[in-house]
Parts: C-alpha cells; sequence; structure tokens
C-alpha cells in the first residue's frame, strides 16, 4: 500500500468532510473541555448498554446466553479503559457535568476506582470466555460493584 | 467465586440502582427506539473522539505516535462492530435520526458498507501495530473511505 501525492492531498479533505460534514450547521463550535465531556457520556452511554442485557442475565430476567454474555464483556472491557482520558481538569466547570467537586479533590482515589473498574471488567471479560454461568454472573457483580462504588463518592444524581 | 443467595438478591438492587438511579428525575421514560438511537449517536461519537487524533497525524497536523496511533485504532476496530446492533428497524421512526430513508430500503447494501467499516478498521488496528507511520496513514485513509461512503448515501447532513 503506497500513501502516495494524491492521498496525502486527499486527507486534509477527507478528514475535514468527516468531522466537520454535520456541524457547519451548528451555530457555534463547542469548547474542547464541552467536545470531551460529551465524549465522556457517550462512552457511559456505550457502556450501560452492553452492561444491560448482562445484568438481565444476572438477574435471571432473560436466560444466560454464553455467547451474547462474553460479547458483551468483551466490549465493556475494551471501553472502560476510554474513560480516564474524559475527566480532564478543564472539563470541571462544564455544565451538566455529573462529577462531583469531590472528584477534583480526591483525584488519586477515583483515579484508583477507575483502574479497578478496569480490572474488573477485563476479569469479566476472561471468566465470561469459560463459559461459566455462575462465574460469569458473580464477575459481573463484581463489576457493578466497582461502577456503584464511584458513583456513590462522585456522581451526582 | 460463589455466587451465593445474599449476592443473588443484591443482583436487582444493584442492577436498578445503577440503570435507573438518575433516570428517575426524567420525565418520561425514552421509548426502546429511542433509547437505540441514543446508543448509535453514542458509538458514533466515541469512534469520532478516537479517530480524531490519528486524522490528524495523517494530516501532518501533530507529530506520527505509533504508540496512540496503536491504542486509537485498536479502539476503533472494538466500536465499528457496535454500530449495527443501533439499526433496528424501529429506529427508522424516531425522530433526530440522520438515518436516510434510503438506508431502509437498501438494507443489504448498508450492511454490506458496514461490514467493510469493521473489516477496514480491523485491518487499520492490525497496521498501526507495526508502527509503520506510511501504512498506517493509508490504513486509515482506507477505513475514513469506507466512513464517507456511507455518510454520502445514507446519511443526511
Amino acid at each position: 500500500m503506497h500513501f502516495d501525492r494524491l492521498t496525502r492531498l486527499a486527507v486534509p479533505v477527507l478528514v475535514l468532510a468527516l468531522a466537520f460534514g454535520s456541524a457547519l450547521a451548528q451555530a457555534q463550535e463547542p469548547t474542547k473541555a464541552e467536545k470531551t465531556l460529551k465524549y465522556r457520556k457517550a462512552v457511559y452511554q456505550v457502556i450501560a448498554w452492553n452492561f444491560g442485557p448482562m445484568g438481565a442475565m444476572a438477574q435471571g430476567k432473560i436466560p444466560y446466553d454464553a455467547k451474547e454474555f462474553e460479547m458483551r464483556a468483551q466490549r465493556v472491557a475494551a471501553l472502560t479503559p476510554m474513560l480516564s482520558e474524559s475527566y480532564s481538569p478543564d472539563t470541571q466547570s462544564v455544565s451538566g457535568s455529573k462529577a462531583k467537586a469531590e472528584l477534583w479533590s480526591n483525584r488519586a482515589d477515583f483515579d484508583a476506582k477507575m483502574k479497578d473498574l478496569v480490572d474488573r471488567s477485563a476479569t469479566l471479560a476472561a471468566v465470561a470466555k469459560t463459559g461459566d454461568a455462575e462465574k460469569s454472573k458473580a464477575a459481573f457483580m463484581d463489576t457493578a460493584q466497582a461502577c456503584k462504588a464511584c458513583h456513590d463518592k462522585y456522581r451526582a444524581d
């Protein structure tokens, strides 16, 4: 694959088209911090969506499906490491954030909780791969507890 | 790890707390289709965020950083397979969707384009792993072309 001159010229055009194609209609470009907050909310949204069916299986609301459980667990394990980047200090003053002031004054504790989530979701993905229903549900609970530990302390409802 | 009775009882409480903790303040629960559209937009948002730095590197706006490029490429490759699920037929009538009517009447073509995106982003992640700047940029362009091919045909601006 040769990255030739024509391709080189096409890059800015394509990137601009992808990035701003639909943004032109917007009145005002959001700030970097506003974009970061939007990204954070989107990552949580995608995690929650994939968490849902695992929760329903853990509750026995829908039958345990090893293949789907594994897929959802792998997705969550891929998503949780994306959160950390979204907690840049400049997002502290953006309206619409649910992060409590305590998050910013206890950053080391928050980061430890975030690492705990990343670790537990990695374990969840590994356990889900075995197809063991009870162990998978228990690993799901461990991950959900990591979510809750952080929400209880640092998320305003 | 034993999934005991106490844990079993705690599951519904925890899952409900996570799912509806902050939703209680909302006036009306969105429909399944509205939730699916929200999920779709969130996945695109997370893809776009991670696409950004690769685009800036491909344009030479920021220096090529093999490690970051690989991380972003892996994330995009993990995210693109999540899109398909969000195009459930019931989302066709939800307001706020940018999907053109043509998408629903050419579903097989749309699915093929989506598969192309998934395949090209998997290649991008594999190429990025080699750390070869020119090949990585070319693979990024291939992936961006797959985005654009679908947007041009099926996304209203």
